[in-house]
């Protein structure tokens, strides 16, 4: 499909900030990852970028924003056709499934305890983080419900602490393979090994291998 | 007890700088709490300082270090305490019994924050972090054991995991109350509730009030 409608020029220009972004950012850090950087990288000029975002932590938070959205997609994705196929799974190869193609990179951890810590001290990265915060929390934990519809599961705490407790515990598992210097896979699956050992014991699987209802 | 020793002297230079440290930093963020401002306020020379730390993130380090042991000296003296007295509870008022004295605040919050984030750019400070948290989580973990051993308890995961997640979960939840602009108050109860929230999850606790064995 073909498009020139001026939205669509836009969303691009805004993607292609995004991505220069993310790139500057993973190599140099936030703080050298100037607006300058950022335009030259995406061949843009600055007036370009303040049409786009009103600040760099403006579009940092929108980066985190597309990144969450691109792992939900994925995860709704693979419940759906996990849901479709009616696979017969063991519970370790549900929640492998479910995680497939949620990725975490080391700049991505660095970016999201930045912006964390940002929240911390300015109120407008502040409200925007809580924002984004517990709409991922709400999102997650509506996966959950899905879940245990679709499997049959008993939580031992409600679906939002559930969701809040993996989330944490996998930002927790990144942080540390980030700090330990794990290279890309092993951080991979340190964050998987400890969200599936948390939740595992927060969710009673049944003892047969689940078939979805 | 009155000492002159010169040892004596030169803890009590570091406990003062530390002090000062901790309030400069409160008030003005971890960059503009430069060596000067805080060998001002503690009424010390840069001598003073570097004689003491090598670096400011070396004396950030062993704050967080002297707030850590801190923490785990109130832990495990509660536990003596509840252990001695013979004490027949119910699991939540063992686990308020056990936090009694754990005292977070935002600054102290915002410290951890910005350690943790230098520990994934910078070697020395992983290298110290990497120590300071692997420490603390065993000792948590032998905390654990120690209850296990007292009330009979069951665990769901490895007291090392229930050690980890129920630190992760605190300090997540920490992050999220100065995120929130909580007051001091409303901060404790939030990383309280949650960590017993999960720790009542993780751990079996017996249907009667527990009496330490």
């Amino acid at each position: 499909m073909v498009t020139t409608a001026s939205g669509t020029g836009r969303e691009r220009t805004r993607e292609r900030l995004l991505h220069a972004a993310y790139e500057v950012f993973a190599e140099v850090g936030p703080d050298a990852a100037s607006v300058e950087a950022i335009c030259e990288r995406a061949g843009f000029t600055r007036g370009a970028f303040y049409s786009n975002f009103s600040t760099k932590d403006a579009l940092f938070l929108d980066m985190m924003r597309v990144i969450t959205e691109g792992k939900l997609a994925s995860v709704t994705r693979n419940i759906e056709v996990m849901r479709t196929r009616g696979d017969v799974l063991m519970p370790a190869e549900i929640m492998q499934r479910i995680l497939e193609g949620t990725i975490d990179d080391a700049p991505g951890v660095v970016l999201m305890s930045e912006l964390r810590l940002r929240a911390m001290r300015d109120d407008d990265t502040a409200m925007a983080f809580r924002t984004w915060e517990r709409d991922l929390h709400a999102r997650v934990a509506g996966i959950v419900d899905v879940l245990v519809d679709t499997y049959g599961l008993r939580l031992r705490l409600p679906a939002e602490d559930v969701a809040r407790v993996v989330l944490e515990v996998w930002e927790a598992a990144l942080n540390t393979a980030v700090i330990d210097r794990l290279p890309y896979e092993q951080l991979q699956t340190l964050a998987a090994t400890r969200a599936q050992k948390i939740a595992f014991t927060l969710v009673e699987f049944p003892e047969e291998p689940a078939r979805p209802q």
